[in-house]
This record gives structure tokens, sequence and C-alpha cells, in this order.
């Protein structure tokens, strides 16, 4: 059910990176080496990032096809990981489909007119790749041909999507949005299903232009109960995993806080499972249950502390995970705008020579 | 272990609160219904609080004794709970020992100086009950005459309190302060006996001017790791514990997130251990382990539901909870600004109710 097979018309099948050391991870097939990719790994922690980015906002680097190219490249150069993920942000095709927000330094996604009822839903118009965001087809046409690694898509689930749309913003209770859950669960719904199509719509496009995985946040879905997740939001993410199958990349699935839900977000269908940093990367898998690979799970913030904790703690993360069909290396959370980038690049070469000994 | 049994020195054994639902809850004895309380019942929810706090800073409101006695009051007479918790703030006994700190509305406990290393650890000097916090003594002395409902002392416990010192501020990733864990374990541990002194110190003297029971709240241990938990935390909240079992009142354990750390915080030394709405109450319990009364756990969200839905959640509640020994019914975390308080007075009269009839 969740293995991902390539088929034989499918643009990975003649490609070089069929062989990577993620993408068999992600398939559950022997690896020369653990491979290892950092969520957020193109951004702040990066001089080179903070330079490139210096006087552009978040909204408009996304937007531009050079500056998405280099700020993605920026960490296959300078860390050795074994993926690449697309410079991006989970609201781009919000915006691109003419829902008026912005990103605010320090506070994150700020949308103009929140979200109330029913009429708000059809905001939320198809988008048409082409026509809406022809930036993101330019920027992965561009990568691949530079990427000696697989590039990964990614986007918001849409439970996350409704939550910056119902809340207007970040939220720490997320309580406007089961709010609108519990009143409504039918116009829930018909919300769910329009960010379904927008969600499908930007992930099949990055597919299409050369991604060779993808990635769904739902980054606040630890926020809800698993009867919650399940009646509310489950179907909703399990349309979007069924719809990228006929595709044949690896689909990986991830939330901070999930650990409540970990088999639920592999029921979704997903490929691959990230486990956050609150519990043990072989429990993780035990809750996620057998069929699918999993991802993580370093504590990003063991990575502020001396080498010799980071060596240990990464050391313990390979050591829980070595008996798991397939495991990509990864934090539990993105990289901390404070990490040291050379650290992050002696966690690379660690995994690197601990698992190719093996 | 975990059960309190009323001395008879004790200041309770002779008091007509003893026999009351909340104490008897506590102690897993048969109760005449299920007890209710929510956490922050006095707060922004009620109108009358919102009237008596204007031109008051939080600070200020908790240093007049008049003010918090009468806000303790406001939810118990409004709302029919079977306990009362002192309204006061989990950051006043820092500033009371002499921390530059401030609560700014919106954001919440701002340090001026935030801790850096080993050198900051003597700031957190011993906290003399009557020459630096009178005004609760003094609050409890009130409240206590005019209460016909067991008062709750509470306190923040030293990883929440320790976070904030070191972040300066409320965090989303606790990342300064698990890198001063990680890099200085025995700091680490410096600074938290420091505040294990001083919560104790805080703790005795409610119980010593007549609360009847007290509630530690470890905000933040949701952000920990089961191992990290163990490890640099569990030992500083097992001597609080450990230093008021002599005082026989029960003693209620509870943060936000803790699912994976649910037992730790039983096997601290808790009598009542609160589950957070994360998961269901008798998985909660499950966890916890025999031997404690849990307390929990209605999505504090679901109140600003339809009344239907808030009833049915309610009853889900009391349904998984009616097999436990001992159950004090509350919200899985504090009571939202914008609930309405009669649909909090409605779900006291319901958890009533429905339980007095069985």
């Amino acid at each position: 059910m969740g293995c991902v097979t390539v088929l034989a018309d499918s643009p990975l099948a003649d490609s070089p990176l069929a062989g990577s050391a993620f993408l068999r991870a992600c398939r559950r097939e022997p690896v020369p080496h653990t491979p290892v990719w950092f969520m957020r790994q193109a951004g702040r922690s990066l001089p080179e990032y903070r330079a490139l980015r210096e006087g552009t906002t978040m909204l408009e680097s996304c937007t531009r096809p050079d500056l998405v190219t280099e700020i993605t490249l920026q960490p296959v150069r300078r860390l050795g990981v074994d993926a690449a993920i697309l410079f991006s942000d989970i609201v781009l095709p919000l915006r691109a489909v003419g829902i008026d927000l912005d990103i605010v330094p320090g506070v994150g996604p700020v949308v103009a007119e929140p979200f109330r009822g029913p009429d708000d839903v059809a905001r939320v118009r198809a988008l048409e790749p082409d026509a809406d965001m022809p930036y993101v087809t330019e920027a992965v046409q561009l990568l691949v041909t530079e990427l000696e690694v697989p590039l990964i898509g990614f986007a918001g689930a849409p439970f996350t999507l409704a939550s910056y749309l119902v809340e207007g913003g970040p939220s720490k209770t997320h309580s406007r949005t089961k709010a609108y859950m519990y009143a409504d669960p039918a116009g829930w719904a018909a919300l769910l299903d329009r960010l379904v199509d927008l969600t499908l719509a930007f992930l099949r496009m990055q597919v299409a232009a050369g991604a060779s995985a993808v990635q769904l946040f739902d980054s606040w879905a630890g926020a809800l109960s698993a009867s919650d997740y399940e009646r509310h939001v489950l179907p909703a993410s399990r349309r979007i995993f069924a719809g990228l199958a006929d595709l044949g990349v690896p689909r990986i699935h991830f939330g901070v806080g999930t650990g409540e839900i970990l088999r639920l977000m592999a029921d979704a269908g997903a490929d691959v499972v990230g486990v956050d940093f609150h519990l043990p990367i072989d429990e993780g898998a035990r809750r996620i249950g057998a069929g699918h690979a999993v991802q993580g799970n370093l504590d990003p913030a063991v990575l502020l502390a001396p080498w010799g904790v980071v060596a240990e703690r990464t050391h313990d993360v390979l050591r829980r995970a070595a008996g798991l069909p397939g495991h990509v290396f990864n934090l539990g959370h993105g990289v901390l705008p404070e990490t040291d980038p050379d650290v992050l690049r002696r966690v690379v070469d660690l995994v690197h020579e601990t698992t190719a000994a093996q």
C-alpha cells in the first residue's frame, strides 16, 4: 500500500537519481548510507542566504526563479545533504489564487480578511499552475538541471492552510479553526475540499517540472486529538495522497506534536512519515506501522549544544533507526536560525560515515 | 504512595471542606458528583474580571489582596465550580525575589536580563514569604473565610520558570533552554535547585495560609522528550512534591502536550495528574497508571462551538472517566478569553447533573 513503485513511464524510471540514497530509503530499499536532509535547510542559518535575501521580502523571493534556485542550491553545496527541498512557502498558492496575505517577519503569514463562514470558501478558487505560478515551474526546471540529488517539492496540508485562513495568522490555540469545524462540519469539509484541489495542483506542477518527491507539511495537525483529526482532517489529506499516487514519487507526511496521530498520518497514504523530536524514532515507527519509511528526528535544539552532545544524540537516532526498513535522517522540526552551519555539515558527515560503515 | 491521607493534625482534618467533592475526588474516594473547576476560570472570559482589572497591570493585581480575593471569588459565584484557584501568576515569586520582569499584555512574562550562565543562578535568591509576599498570605486568609469550596494554591514548575528566565520570555522552541541543559547539565541542575526552593516556599506559604490543595503548572514540559524530561527535569519536580508531602494536601501536576511524559509526571509524586486535550482521558489515565486521580480534559476550543457539541463532548469525557477511581472534571488547557461564561456555567451544571444521577 504505502510502497512506491517507479512506473516504467514515470519520469524517475530513467533518471540517474532513481538510485539515490534518498529515494531508495523512501522506497525502503537497501541504501549505500542513510540519507540526510534538514527541514528549513535553505534558510536563515546560512549567511549566504541572509545576504541574498537582504532587501527582498519572503513572498517576493519565492516568486523569483533565480532566487529560488540559488537559495535551494545553497545548502546542497555547503552541507552535502542527500536531497534539496524547493525554497517556497506553504501559503504561496493561497496568494497565487488571490487571497490577500503577507508573510510578516517575526510573525508569519497574516491574512488580511480571515475566513468567517461558508461565503468565504469560494475565495479559494482553482489554481491554474501555468497562469498563476509560472515561476515555480521555471525554478524547478532550472534546479533539476543543476542538482545531482533529488529535489523535494512541498505544500501545506489543508488543515494547516485552513488554520491560517480562519485564524488570520499563526495561532497558539487554533480555537477559531476548531470552533469552525465543530460548528459546521459540512462547511468545514467544503473549505478543505477546495484546499485539497489547490494543494494537489501545486504539488503536481512541482513533480511535472521535475521534483522527485513531495512532502506535505501539516504543521498544525498536532493541535488536534486523534478523533478530531480522523473525522475532520484525514479525509482531505487522504485525497491529496491518493491524487498523487499516479506520479510514482515518494510522498512524505510531517507535522509537529503528532505523536497521537502518527498512525492516521501514515494511513492517509504517505510513503514516508516524519517523526518529530517528542518521541524516540523507533517508537514513532512502531506507531506508524509497517509499510512506511520514517524520517527524523533529532531535536533541532540539540544542534546548539557542544559537539559531543550533538554526536551522541545523532548516534542515538541512528541506533534506534538501524532496524527500520527505511530511514531518512532529518531533524524533528526545522533548522533553528541560530544554528551554526558547520554543525549541520558535521552531522551530515557523521550520518554518512556511521551508516556507510554498517 | 500517591494517596493522600488527611492526618489528624492536618488543618484539613477538622475542616468542613474535607468532605468536599473536589478533595474526595483528589483522594480517589467516592464522590456525591464529579467535581469541576476550570483552569483560568478567574480571568478574561468574565466581564466582571475585565471591569475590575481595568487600569491595573497583571502584576499589580496579583499583589493587591483585595483584588486577588475578589477575582478568585468571581468564578465561584458565577459558575458554581467545586474549587477556587488563587488568582496569581507563576512568575510572581521570581519577581518577589528581585528578578526584573514584567507581564506584557498579548505577549506574556518578559525578563529584562535573561539568564545566560552559572553567574546568573545566584539571582534566584531564597524566598522569605513574610517579607517578600505578604499579600499572598493575606489574600489566602481572606479567601478561606469567604469560600465554601476548597482553594487551590499554585506555582510554576522549575522547568517552566527556567525557560522564562533563559529565553527572556515565551518561546515556541525553548531552544536556548534546551541548549543550556544539554551544554551544562550540572549548571542547569543548580538553577533548577534554586527554583525548587523558591517554588516550595511559595506553595507552602499558600497551604499555611489555608489553601486545601496545590497545582504545579509545568506549562512547557511538553516541549521535552521523555528522556530529556526524566534526566533534566524530573529530579527537580520530584523534590517539590516530596517537599509538600507533610502538608497532607492533594498535589496536582499539569502541563500541555505531555502525552509522552504523563507517567513520569505522575511518578514525580503527584496525587492528581492533569491530562490535556490531545488524548482521551481514559488513555491518559492508562499512561498515568494506578494510584493517581486524573483531571481534565475537555478541549477549551469546544466551548466556542454550539451547545449541542459542548454537551456531547462533555458527556464523552464523563463516559470515558466513569470507570476511573478519581476524576476532577476540567478543561485540557485554560479557558479561552473569548469563552461565553454562560457556557461554562452550563458545563458545570451538566457535569453535576450527569454524575449525581449515577
